[in-house]
């Protein structure tokens, strides 16, 4: 009983409770190792005194995409902002480009930009953008197994990336065989193809016609087809980035029947509303910032009933999909002004959100606003931003959670009302030049994090005093379901008949 | 006031109710020239005594394949077996192939082989499976408005004829601007073909693994899918031969939302489950004759909601989808029999039904059991099976209805109990060698059918005493909507947004 | 073939379509005897001509309280307003008190009332307050066989007149056998006195309180109870007056599953909001012409679903709840002005509405708007004002549908834009001091209204012409369901259950 | 660092996980004092090994009826069978009578029962039948803050006990300001008296009939209308032993709203069906055993429904609505036998099952079969047993977790397939002479059971080893709710008005 790191005087919280006050957590070899009441110290113990404060696991952010395209945010950069801003696992994306027919160099490629350059510790999901028969039978086997890459995201859209029903139908096979969640981009290509070229053939290129290229029936429609595919095979999904009520709907629905369909929502489609892509005074490719796709939706009711959906479990994470570029620059958001003349279709998508996403979601829980006003509760909060995560990408046990044999991650939060910051480009950590969510107040701020029992970001004292490198790859594990379960049958299946297509296991 | 021909003493059924008792129709040069009392009769007048029957319009039966493939009926036999069964009118496919790049020969060639040899009247539905630009854009315009072809079907499934999203969505804007209603075979492709292979390569190739190969999921997704399309550029379609509880509800569902959605159903799909694709003790490859596509279903409780679905205004018409190959017949169904060895994927796809459809439906109306057991009402059935084609085809004012100005088209029926009769297929008029409802009694079966005031069946002197050729090719006019409206906007657009990306003009 | 009265040039409208231009109505003894072209005339036959205005069938209110309480309107000012604004027959409301043990003399009190004081033809149905086994077992036999009253009203509030659900359990038991639907008011008692009293005790009791004191969800709780009631003794229902879109949506899903569960609007739902009751400058009691119950409502989205309910089937009828009391009266709306202080819970229910209900929904058709823009078809409107109210309260073959042998009642409306009014308090027909639709512009307004064969209402030439008196008292039939059928089972019972513990027999 | 008690070699699990293997539980003076590993013991440690079995927080029965009726468990007996099945917290019923006017002596008579009786901790819920003022206002706020009843339960049928709509409310605002949950019966008592006359009228009295009485539509109504009744106030409440689908889907909506609404089901509707009610050859009164209401449902789909719901979250506590009555007694069961013939109506209601109600639903789990079997997870077992009744019923921070500050209450389960066991009889504790679970097979029995420290439940040595009154009394603080959220207004209320009406301060 000999702690490298105690910490006092804080209120833990739990995916499913806040624990009794009182309680400490003793660290020891950068994991947790008791949690208790009066725990000894020594002259070794650094203890810190978190005075009231809320103590929350680490952040996981599962859906970032650093280094893959010109003026975003590397590792260096990226990562720094994640631990400013409450985030110890970082889960990114090494794409497979469609000429890529193995995933071994694309992972070795990959590996090369993250190697020494992260303060967080990190994994990789893979993007297919061609899934061969020998990627899918061959590479993958071994790449969950020794190379601890046990997550892979596919799109429905974009003509680089696009992948047809009869590919993710094979993606999936293949995901479930090794049990992996698979992450699904779902939006309705043909028909935002349409609405592109009719916008464009009628001059309308300004960057608010981006959303309104990509109407939510395109999403709902993906969203619905996602799910059909998933039940056929029986696999489990996560659709990233939702924005839309009624495709969300079609998760709960899937949820209702014990689907195994995770969502996930990203501060983005809750905070902000389409009319920020349209022109400024002063600059009228100013919407450029706000293009992400699914694009920000238009009105108010949308962004409440995203707000339920939070609360009332039908997403199953909230991430940030951090993928920047820099507003100010010919490589960056300025790709899509073309000789002086907005092309929103030519814009590069994305935003930055890393170092925002976990304080813009504890400012809705209880501990920075009346009950009754609170968008989720704590709990809720740290299912969301950590615990889920960890259990649906192979990481519990190990990360997302506080409890005795866990990582030592943890963000510490301000007591009461001492935390209030009101965003700031100024203030963060990426490499880019704006946020979209300048100028938001929200009710607290990461004071420290804590990486397996290191402090890497001291609010008060230094900020940043976490190393870059000390981040850890992480092998990950096979994942677990969250919600639903496997084991169903497709509609329209008698109980004998699936072994009869398909090579059939239960997954898990 | 000189008649023709008048009908007395029957009970008049509307799309919205039986008239009263004791009225009188008379006919005057092949249309309904007048509904009243004690009609002036005259030498030259013919006179049939209803004796009590009701007297229904003239039945349409918009999905019918003939002369498509070897084996199949074509124009003689498969009109004379629709006017037998009180099918008055006939809405027959013109299929173009991959290769046509015109659909102009497609035209022709129908018309020639539909040209003297129909008993019926009759009209042309496009199938497209290459809709070039040229097609859409010059050949439709001329070939809808100068030739009366004023609908369109197209598949999402089938390798030969599949149609991507991006061909839907071209077609639906081809066809909203000319004011047609699209038809579509909603089934997913990229499910279907996985089920095929994994079934094939584990060696279930009996006619029964083509009920297993086609699971409702893949209805109920491409029937979302075919709705979401339609919603976005604002385009009524009709979702034909609908068979899934699932893909039927989310038809209710855009109905309730006032989209233009409509639904098709036949009688298959009702009155038969999968159970008749199994082998027989005396014929292991009999099954091979309940082989259409979507295949019939498993469960009673399927049969039961769309029942409902009938009952409640989800669907809008009774189709046969007759599209029949005879069975004992090497260039018939016995395609699928490979070496002595079914292969359920090589059966031609299609049931025989031209002549039992009205008396299959007909039975189960007030008119022939208990109202508290009927599933139907008799307007119900006249919308079904004549007033709701009418009305979405473009043949409103002419066929369909029993009003004034109408062509003089009529099913009489037995009065009473008198018509119960038992479906045999030596009974049948079709060139096919089986039906698949042997056995089934219905309460009644017409007695006379009447084409433009020509009696055409009488089936107690003579049965079929129409001629061939006395069918008229039908110019139709633009089709109206029957459920929903246009003038909507996707999900996800405001008011203003439409007109940015698409020339819109509203439906009608 | 010799008319008193031929009708020209008209577009007839039925319930199922506009029926061919060209069309003549005979019409012989005040029914209509014929419908064809070139309809014989002779010096004995008044012409008239429509010039291509359409003609539907005269409205049918079933909605309708006259002489019921003090300063509304008796059956002469009443009877004279429904016939100037296209309504030809009125149901209205004999009332059972509390103390009343038997309805032989409500009936006969409620005959006296309007015996030769009616311009248009008229029925009743009977309130129950106290519907004892005597009347329901003994009275009701004879009085809807003998004296035609079959369709009863009840209420789930109002301290005078509310019924337990065992009450209202009797009443549908009751009217089943005897084949009536019964009419219901849904809105949940407690909830609202809570609201009352808790708005009183805090000296809220301006009429804007009224819309705050019934909420929707008592509106909702007591629809799906009254659906509940309904199912379990497979008796019709009609919801009247039915103004919030979830209560809408649980009828919606009743007739989705074919229980005989009927709804009907009312123009002041779908036309006025909440705001009406809100104090005006110059009148802080002003809001007192729009109380009514339920109440307008807050939100434009409950309108806009209200109307996809009537375009949808949803609504079954559209009445006008004419329940008007004088607004500048002591006796009047003023009751509910104590003291000079508006008390919202004594001021009287119910508007005026009988004279504009027709023209309100005809400007919504596709005759006086962009087919895109209308909200309902002619033959939807014709459904709703007159052929849905015959069928289900026992008048179909007689009254609401334009076909030989029923009554020669018609609304001739003027051709084009002819018609476009300004509805005016100045302008109408009650006795009424005002109008809550004052300035509202219809596309139309009943040129001619005819009972009978006689002209009554002839705008451009008099005015009223029919005669006080004229209308008879129509003894109705049985009715029957217009949606859904009788014949099922409640929630969670095996078919073999129902005769165990009910009488029971299907309904017609 | 000194441990009275250390649990080593179990694999502990929690509402959100289960913890990695090698974790310890040190226990001190009663309470959890520290879960981590190698905690140090000394001589005065107790440890037992539990050979890698699963520890789940000791089982919390918020559903107990004890020593209310003749021939039931009293204390002794009912919390002596309650520890030999892995329940540690008791929560009973103290009922009201119509006559009492306060409950201060229905505490203390109640508290006069259970003192010094009880081998298990407990608290108390009042059931409610006479709500006076005095009693909502003046009594409640003490007896919730002095005596620790905070949970009221109240039903909308029996006719001693049913409360109308307004009291129901008048319960539910009392409740809402002291922070309190209310439990509600919901059935439709007037749907239910209709069925019983009826069937007794006919001579159906036998007990099978008790399931025909009690229709789901009663359930369903009552659901419905329950929830309506909360959102009206704003207060949390829970249905007590839910059996309908379509009663759970209302939870579910309600849930997806974020309205407070929770959910309760047992045992006997998830593994038992009406069929049992059904005579048996040797004994035709044997279905009084499974009398219970609501009652055993007819068919399997509900059954599977409700598991569904028992896995996605719809249901919030799984108790076992204890409430037996002895069956071969003449003031048991009996008491339904009148004359020798059975009357169902008169059958007490009620099934034993205190004792089997953790292990039937811990056999669901993961833990006892393949996951893709299993009906639930085994963190959804502790939130549903144990870890859901403490939130909601305010013993959050002390019963109901595994974590340290908590009580030490444990059930420690065998290892593998070592604990599978078939429910007999023969082998339990309570003073029933039947069990209805009888020779159902689980797979694992609690192999200890302890409580604040102290083995209760040693199956292996000596059974039950606690002693009577050893268990607390339990003054429980407020809860919070756990699924939705206070704060939102009712349908048709605009955010402003709630106020007006209501002294409305937020929940918690």
């Amino acid at each position: 009983m000999d702690f490298d790191l105690v910490l006092k005087n804080g209120l833990i919280v739990t995916a499913s409770g806040v624990l009794p006050a009182g309680l400490e957590i003793g660290v020891k070899g950068g994991k947790i190792s008791c949690i208790g009441t009066y725990l000894p110290t020594s002259d070794t113990t650094k203890v810190i005194d978190c005075e009231g404060g809320y103590i929350t696991p680490g952040g996981i952010d599962s859906h970032v995409h650093l280094a893959q395209i010109p003026t975003a945010d590397g590792w260096e950069t990226g990562s720094r902002s994640a631990i400013a801003g409450g985030t110890t696992t970082i889960l990114a994306f090494a794409p497979q480009s469609r000429e890529d027919d193995s995933l071994w160099p694309v992972l070795e490629g990959y590996h090369a930009k993250a190697r020494d350059q992260s303060y967080a510790d990190y994994g990789f999901h893979f993007i297919l953008t061609n899934p061969t028969p020998t990627i899918l039978n061959s590479e993958l086997p071994l790449l969950s197994t020794r190379e601890g890459i046990t997550s892979m995201k596919l799109y429905m859209t974009y003509d680089s990336m696009k992948l047809s029903d009869a590919s993710v139908l094979s993606v999936l096979l293949a995901c479930r065989s090794l049990g992996m969640t698979t992450m699904i981009h779902a939006e309705n290509h043909d028909m935002i193809s349409l609405l592109i070229s009719g916008l464009e053939a009628r001059g309308h290129t300004a960057p608010y016609y981006h959303a309104i290229a990509r109407p939510r029936v395109a999403e709902d429609e993906a969203a619905y087809r996602a799910i059909s595919l998933a039940e056929l095979v029986d696999a489990p999904i996560l659709i990233v980035h939702m924005s839309s009520e009624v495709a969300m709907g079609h998760v709960r629905d899937a949820q209702t029947r014990l689907l195994p369909i995770h969502a996930e929502t990203c501060p983005q489609y809750l905070f902000l509303m389409s009319e920020e892509l349209q022109a400024k005074p002063h600059d009228h490719f100013s919407g450029a910032k706000h293009v992400c796709s699914p694009p920000l939706r238009h009105r108010v009711e949308d962004l409440e009933a995203l707000w339920r959906g939070v609360a009332n479990g039908t997403f199953t994470t909230w991430s940030s999909d951090h993928a920047p570029s820099r507003y100010d620059h010919p490589e960056g958001k300025k790709v899509g002004l073309v000789d002086g003349i907005p092309r929103f279709s030519k814009i590069p998508n994305g935003l930055p959100g890393i170092e925002t996403r976990m304080a813009l979601l504890f400012s809705q829980t209880e501990a920075c606003r009346p009950v009754s006003e609170a968008r989720l509760s704590l709990p809720r909060f740290v299912q969301l931003t950590a615990g889920n995560a960890a259990r649906l990408y192979g990481l519990e046990g190990r990360k997302g959670s506080i409890a005795p044999g866990y990582d030592a991650d943890f963000v510490i939060w301000y007591p009461g009302a001492r935390g209030k910051t009101e965003i700031k480009q100024e203030n963060l950590h990426h490499s880019i030049d704006y946020t979209p969510f300048e100028g938001i107040e929200v009710g607290n701020w990461p004071r420290w994090t804590i990486i397996r029992g290191q402090v890497v970001w001291d609010r008060d004292n230094g900020g940043v005093v976490g190393k870059m490198g000390y981040g850890d790859f992480l092998k990950r594990g096979r994942g677990k379901v969250v919600v639903g379960k496997t084991g169903g049958l497709p509609r329209g299946m008698l109980p004998e008949e699936r072994g009869l297509w398909m090579d059939y296991k239960p997954y898990e």
